[in-house]
């Protein structure tokens, strides 16, 4: 048993060491080396740092510990475990079982760090670049709950955000994206560790990367610190007050490591990176630690230490907060109220009911201006609905227009309106970190540049974050800007992501419909995908428009014993409804069907789906200015798609209708010989 | 007429100004105040410092202009239609009728100046970061040649490029990607022009963009200069002259500019960016300019003055290369016939002889594996495909390992290994650059960070640039990485872009097809989709199997009066196989159709693809470890699909095809079912 407190200091670094060793070693895959080289710094935060109760690791104030660098899992938990974090049962979230289970199906201990699979794990991570943006979304949504909430005073909504990232953190363009935004902002509340462990995959960083990592961060408005020694628990210890005692700008640690440190043939060279280091080189690095117990073994003495230090400490800044809490409840009943509900992931009771209703009209407004309207509606009612735009606010109709609104910037943390600037992948990264903890965030674009926010847009999806994406000048309407700018095989694209919602609304009450399903969403994000051109709005009941909307699919227009369906979706219906007419007056009868959601529609019963598109009606075009990939599923093998099969072009909006054939003529065409093909209409 | 240098040069000035003004507001659609800005340092590159010859625009040895601010495209159309850019017949590049036809269809002068639509366009841009990252990759190809083919002389392929560039490729995240690699290979032929005019659409920079760019970059390892007022030609020269003293840093001018400069009640706005200024506000900045002229007027001694300055130069500078190039004919016939050849988008006579044939073999190898075979096969042949990985070489069997083949950096630009660092979305964009001067670069990572990289793939397919993108660990075949790492919805989003092939190869002899298929494209990129893990190579006639790759889908095995096609890709492929196996023993006949590339299969006659998949047997099982988005088209309503509905998970991959029932067992137990549903079977 140790017996001074450096012993026990010492011993339990190198438990997080041997603990992530022995794991990547039972599983014959991982990441060991960056476990061995941050287990110092890891410790000094939780153990004497971080604000974080164990027993309540969903506390509203805790500090967040983000691991950006997710490849190091491991890392995460083995202190987690040694925390003795517990889950809301009051069970362990990561038992030493889990952790003999790491990388096998159904372990919490999963290759890269996944948000739901443990409490404690904070973000999902592992795509490099999105966990320090993330952290800075965490940042962001504590200062704008304290502005708002307690007129920035921290004490009920106030933390830190703590992010390990490494060489490709740094890297990737996300990384530099939100390292400019953090310090533009000035969040004091962030902290960035950077494992400057100068190797990479492919050997050296001085094979790619020879920046001066100080100087562009200073450049960027950064506090900067180096720490020479990643094993100078004292120097890491004051990197750390640095930190706390600087309240104008975020603060980057740059800590010189040793990946793999302690295993005497692989320290110091990629081979620690991403391979179990063998059992004969596990051996000897326990040798240079002087570890003298077995494997997954945790010293006596380690799991108190955790206690004694981050337990205790946790336990009475947890208990000093909840009197802060309570005592909210007293002075402010109604801010205590939008903070639970806010824990709870809950929106104000009614907010449905403040949902707008469009009136018929033959000229409309682009969706993109009827979603502004209804965003703004429903901001009035869900004070924490925030975000913004990457610099096309006035485009994507995003802004949220009450006088009180206000810029969200550093004079300001209590603004709801957000500029990222032409930083759409932070952008994305950043709602999902203003999500995990609790805001509705919006983040709007263009609906070409989802490619940019891709990545974040996935991690949305795969962590179950409701963020809600609103996406204009949706297809080749936007006309001028050309083909750069044209979505084409965007629609498919985000329709493939598992967990996402992608609604494509065709007039201002099937708009209002889709912000009714996505503001309802708890567990998927949504992409709503909008015009930049005037639709008209329909002469179709705005309750069946609401109902249709959720249930994906519906018929808005039906003639006597339909022979043709044509399906449509956003500015594509209104030329269906049209064609519709036109094969009615010679005699042909239509149904016309609204697609708005096709993951909503899949979702209903076969008797639902059946109503909307009768089995025995097999003449059935789909009109969609995208590509045809997936309406097969829709139309049959007998269907045809009338949409886009190349990249756009330059030029009016209307012109380009018509040169790509997404016109009602075209429409009648087919149908007409469709039906002769089939007989069923005379040439 | 003007009647000093002074005044021509202004005219020249205020005639790139007064046509951008005019064609926009003709247009009624696009953003005159850039143009306006950078007018006088675009008539100071050109005329004083390009070495350009407009007569023979596609000159190897050219400077490369690259208008990243994409949106001011005619800035760009100007100075070509100014500068008597002609192309291979001749005629005006861009003629006065097509810029008064701005932003119409077939005009070439479109929304944001597209590759191909007139000599002179050196890439697509309008998405921001996209062309400055373009120009790393240009320069990149210049030192490469130069290194390779002229022991750096830069005689005969040395070049500069310079690009504009405004603050939205400063905040995303590729061009810091761009900037650090740029810095990072010492890239002194690379100058960049940031057009620091303190306006985004928003409003000012600094709601979102505070950092001071200048540290930034010098963190980053540049030259910077700054340029305190964009209308200071003097100035702007002498930066040019400072940027071409340099020899080993990349090039940074800051020029602090005035967007919609001297329209005088929108300058210095965000008004003047986007949007048509308005007759009445063209009148007044046409009155502060002193301009007498009609619309769309080129006074008299414009076109002169450029073909006094740029066109005498540009002669001289093409002829004595010329001459050079010839000489080199005589000194070293083998350059000249590579660089021939280059020049001409050809690859060396008979490579395609040397593709690898591969053994039948049980255990097989992983198409990663056979990859990288077949890469170093071709690049023995092939001198000029050269790239590489965002730093996962080994893992992507991307790496070049002849002995000569050497690591391309500062101090070693004819190595043919790139490391491209941790930056997927500007490698994928340097390679455009690289394959718009010639080279065939290659780019390689997973297959799940094909969203970081998928804007500037798109822009490769735009382009009509065959970048080859190898792309491993295609699906949760990559085991334990779990799902932040396993590609699900890829296969379905990499489909969806037009102009694209998508290949994912069975086996080692589809993988030689698929080579010989990627390479000899000239107008699309390929992604290369390949396993982590083995998969035996087919006892399958090689020549076959490459016949079949090149139709994109094809028999591999069938049954006697097959009652079920199995539809399969890559390590699905060998699944299918076993199960039909298994169907026949038990008295069930079955076709294989291995289907490497829907692109290719659609492109066939009606004859081939019924020959493959007879309409006449409906029960069809498609196999795939990725979702079922678009199989329809080929499994009919009848058909069945079998793989992923969701994100994958972290396990070892043969527990993950268990548990997601991606199994023999599963497709022989679908297969009876739908057979016996039809009344084909016994139960």
């Amino acid at each position: 048993m140790p017996t001074s407190s450096v012993d026990i200091q010492q011993l339990a670094v190198n438990t997080i060491r041997t603990l992530s060793m022995d794991a990547v070693q039972s599983a014959n895959s991982g990441h060991p080396g960056t476990p061995m080289a941050l287990a110092p710094v890891t410790y000094s935060l939780w153990t004497r740092h971080l604000r974080y109760d164990p027993a309540h690791p969903d506390w509203l104030a805790r500090d967040r510990f983000v691991l950006s660098c997710g490849h190091a899992s491991m890392l995460l938990y083995s202190v987690l475990h040694l925390a003795g974090v517990r889950n809301s049962q009051g069970q362990p979230a990561i038992s030493l079982n889990d952790i003999r289970n790491f990388r096998q199906l159904h372990s919490p201990c999963a290759g890269h760090p996944e948000f739901g699979a443990a409490a404690g794990i904070e973000t999902t991570t592992g795509p490099l670049g999105q966990g320090i943006a993330n952290s800075v979304g965490m940042a962001v949504a504590s200062k704008w709950l304290s502005a708002r909430y307690e007129q920035n005073q921290n004490a009920v909504c106030g933390f830190n955000v703590y992010a390990l990232c490494s060489d490709g953190d740094m890297m990737e363009g996300i990384g530099c994206e939100a390292a400019s935004i953090a310090g533009h902002l000035k969040l004091d509340n962030l902290c960035w560790i950077y494992d400057d462990n100068q190797i990479t995959i492919e050997g050296g960083t001085d094979l790619t990367f020879s920046e001066n990592v100080q100087q562009r961060f200073k450049g960027l408005g950064w506090h900067v610190l180096t720490v020479d020694d990643a094993n100078d628990l004292d120097a890491i210890d004051q990197a750390f007050e640095s930190f706390k005692s600087i309240d104008d700008r975020p603060t980057l640690i740059i800590l010189r490591s040793i990946i793999g440190y302690g295993a005497p043939n692989k320290q110091n060279t990629a081979a620690a990176h991403g391979s179990p280091l063998g059992e004969q080189e596990i051996v000897l690095a326990k040798e240079y630690y002087d570890w003298t117990f077995g494997k997954f073994e945790i010293p006596e003495g380690v799991y108190e230490h955790f206690q004694e230090t981050l337990g205790r400490r946790g336990a009475e800044d947890f208990a000093a907060w909840q009197q802060v809490w309570n005592e909210l409840k007293i002075s402010d009943l109604g801010k205590y109220q939008d903070l639970s509900l806010i824990l709870q992931r809950k929106l104000p009771t009614g907010w449905e009911s403040w949902l707008p209703v469009f009136e018929p009209d033959s000229k409309g407004m682009a969706t993109r201006v009827s979603s502004g309207k209804v965003l703004n509606a429903m901001a009035d009612r869900i004070p924490w609905l925030v975000g913004g735009s990457a610099d096309l606010a006035g485009s994507n109709k995003s802004l949220i227009e009450h006088k009180e609104a206000g810029d969200f910037d550093s004079d300001h943390f209590a603004g709801r309106n957000f500029h990222f600037g032409i930083r759409e992948h932070s952008m994305a990264a950043i709602c999902n970190g203003m999500s995990l903890t609790g805001l509705r965030a919006y983040a709007a674009t263009f609906f070409v540049f989802t490619d940019y926010l891709r990545p974040a847009m996935r991690l949305s999806c795969l962590m179950h974050q409701p963020v809600l994406y609103i996406l204009t000048h949706d297809s080749i309407g936007l006309g001028e800007d050309g083909p750069t700018h044209q979505p084409v095989e965007h629609l498919a694209a985000c329709r493939a992501i598992p967990n996402l919602l992608v609604m494509r609304p065709a007039d201002a009450n099937e708009v209002s419909g889709c912000y009714k399903v996505a503001l309802s969403q708890s567990t998927r994000p949504t992409a709503l995908v909008l015009t930049r051109q005037d639709v008209p709005t329909m002469p179709v009941d705005a309750h069946r428009v609401a109902d249709g909307v959720k249930h994906g699919a519906y018929v808005v227009h039906d003639g006597d014993q339909p022979q043709v369906i044509l399906l449509g979706t956003g500015s594509e219906l209104p030329i269906c409804v049209a064609a519709a007419q036109h094969l009615e007056r010679i005699g042909i009868s239509v149904r016309v069907v609204s697609m708005p959601c096709w993951e909503l529609f899949d979702e209903q019963s076969s008797e639902y789906r059946n109503a909307v598109l009768p089995p025995n009606i097999a003449t059935r075009i789909a009109v969609e200015a995208g590509i045809a990939q997936g309406w097969e599923k829709y139309i049959g093998p007998s269907g045809r798609f009338i949409g886009m099969s190349s990249f756009g072009a330059s030029a009016p909006f209307e012109t380009l209708y018509e040169h790509f054939g997404i016109t009602t003529d075209n429409i009648v065409s087919v149908a007409q010989q469709m039906l002769i093909e089939r007989g069923q209409c005379d040439e």
